[in-house]
């Protein structure tokens, strides 16, 4: 089979020890892969004043892929590594969906006392490049009685349709083939008008698709509460942040959630990174959950067309996760990145 | 005691219900209270295509204080009832304080496995006249491909400072005195920064509130995996709205959940509301629980003064949910607010 480049960032905290693991199973899974080191982050930002320079971004959209691990540090004035790395990648390599599923596996603990796997099984296409996300603002008067301080959501039909269409698309995928738009169109009238005329004209394409609105704050509600409601849901940027760290919690933890940073039109490579952070609190202890990490590499393996391996891997994932039940607890970082690279090779 | 004069927006569908059986317990409770009920809601609209009326809100002005059961029915386009009533009513009587109580009852039961009463025992202050509920925005080339919708977050050094000061007034009157700031600082730059130097600046005049800052997607998920790290949270409207729902989601849903659109400079009334809506689907079928609005109604007295009174009503509700966990499943709207009247007068 063909060797895939790969660009890998670790990144920040914990990022380079769930890569390593994550780098572990991929090799093992047999594909061939050619990896390339970044070190973006908090370090090269201290050295160099370096963010993301343009020179590393030109070169990045060389790569089929990229696998990012976790990106910040307290030493780095809050926001400047989000924007001018994380977000810089996700815009300038036009990620306009961000692809986050919401899975309960078999054998992992839940909050919700009542849920079983069967009623957590989700996929929430957030889009990537537009909203309150474009950075646009403003700040009057800063620092006086007077400050006025503005925040900007962009809208287009262009950015809306594309991700409407690609979340359709992956509802046909889903035995159930129900997508629900969430969003707030009580309230954000001009941008939920245009999501929500968007949703209702591209829906005429997709008789298969049972189609259902909820506004974000019921859908939070119902995350908890009825998690079955939903299969596929397509969201704006800001609302995909809070709902898929929602989904994140109620699925067992922020230790097992991937997702896929994806370019569909593949005019630059797609990024995949577990949904927590850097986690400087526990980072150099062993302590982190490389989990997170291997599914999303199972979703870059899927997006470059491999989708045998791509089971291989969430497979031996859910046996890993099954395994834990039986009380497989106290694992370092290492030892469940060698157990489910065991599962990948046996 | 002195007469309370209340305005009574009954609303639509479970509005009309709920409201009934809070003003019953408001009786009970020993107050003398005189009140004016106002016709604001679908029917009216569909009757007169009135929304709110300039002289009704004059009118309005005059009260001691609101109760308002819930607004908002199917047959009226969405959005137009949310904005031109009761955000409108919201806005220009400057309830800039929406105060949710996210609490726990002994007996009650939350989707939440392991969560104990004292685990979940917080209040949020939501702003409520700011941000992206100001209805800033526009739309340029509507229906075409070349749309373009944008949405405005309004956010003003005046505003949120008062808020941010009664956020750390209210956390001083609690025993564990702590103050969260929740808001997306690393994202929304100009509004996040806004807010975060004001809390930081305030702070210094409260040595003894124990101050912390969380992301609102993380608070999201702590909302269900670490409840317990919360006391009081100060947040932006858009971000209070979605983190109300999940918190009256794990406090036992939606039929507890308690709010209070406040002024607390006093220059108009205040306005008391159950956070669920109209639930269209089960009105007038006895099935809503008024436990929201009783809870509402304590408030209520409780702005006005009446601690006693409030902390009575109150109570009956405690002792009423303890009762439900030796199973009074089954009571219609009314036979609740009976037994809690009953105990309140008893
Ligand atoms: C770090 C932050 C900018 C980012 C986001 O808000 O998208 C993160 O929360 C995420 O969900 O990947
Ligand atoms: C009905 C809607 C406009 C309202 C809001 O968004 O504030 C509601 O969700 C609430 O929380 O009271």
């Amino acid at each position: 089979s063909r060797n895939i480049r790969l660009a890998v960032i670790p990144g920040d905290g914990i990022g380079v020890e769930v890569v390593t693991e994550a780098l572990k199973v991929l090799e093992a899974v047999g594909t061939k892969v050619e990896t390339t080191t970044y070190d973006l982050g908090a370090k090269r930002y201290h050295r160099t004043g370096e963010t993301l320079p343009d020179a590393v971004l030109d070169e990045l959209r060389g790569y089929d892929a990229i696998l990012l691990g976790a990106i910040g540090d307290p030493s780095v004035p809050p926001g400047i590594l989000e924007r001018d790395l994380l977000l810089k990648l996700r815009f300038e390599l036009d990620h306009y969906v961000n692809l986050r599923p919401v899975k309960l596996f078999p054998g992992v603990e839940t909050p919700l006392g009542k849920a079983r796997p069967e009623d957590i099984d989700m996929i929430v296409v957030r889009e990537g490049t537009e909203s309150l996300y474009a950075g646009a603002g403003g700040v009057l008067r800063r620092g006086t009685p007077h400050e006025v301080a503005t925040q900007e959501s962009l809208n287009t039909a262009f950015g809306v349709e594309r991700v409407v269409r690609y979340a359709f698309d992956k509802a046909l995928t889903r035995p159930r083939k129900k997508l629900t738009l969430v969003h707030k169109t009580n309230v954000l009238t001009y941008a939920g008008d245009l999501w929500a005329r968007t949703f209702d004209r591209v829906s005429l394409e997709y008789p298969d698709v049972a189609t259902d609105y909820c506004h974000v704050d019921a859908a939070s509600m119902f995350f908890v509460t009825q998690p079955e409601r939903f299969d596929v849901i397509v969201t704006d940027n800001l609302f995909g942040d809070i709902i898929t760290d929602i989904g994140a919690a109620v699925a067992g933890g922020i230790g097992l959630a991937a997702s896929g940073n994806v370019n569909p039109d593949r005019t630059a490579p797609s990024m995949f990174e577990p949904v927590h952070g850097s986690a400087p609190d526990i980072a150099g202890q062993g302590k982190a959950d490389p989990t997170a990490t291997i599914l999303s590499v199972a979703m870059l393996l899927d997006h470059l067309g491999l989708a045998a391996e791509a089971a291989k891997v969430e497979q031996a994932v859910a046996d890993d996760l099954v395994e834990r039940l039986t009380g497989w607890a106290g694992r370092t970082t290492h030892e469940i990145g060698d157990d489910i690279t065991a599962r990948v090779t046996g």
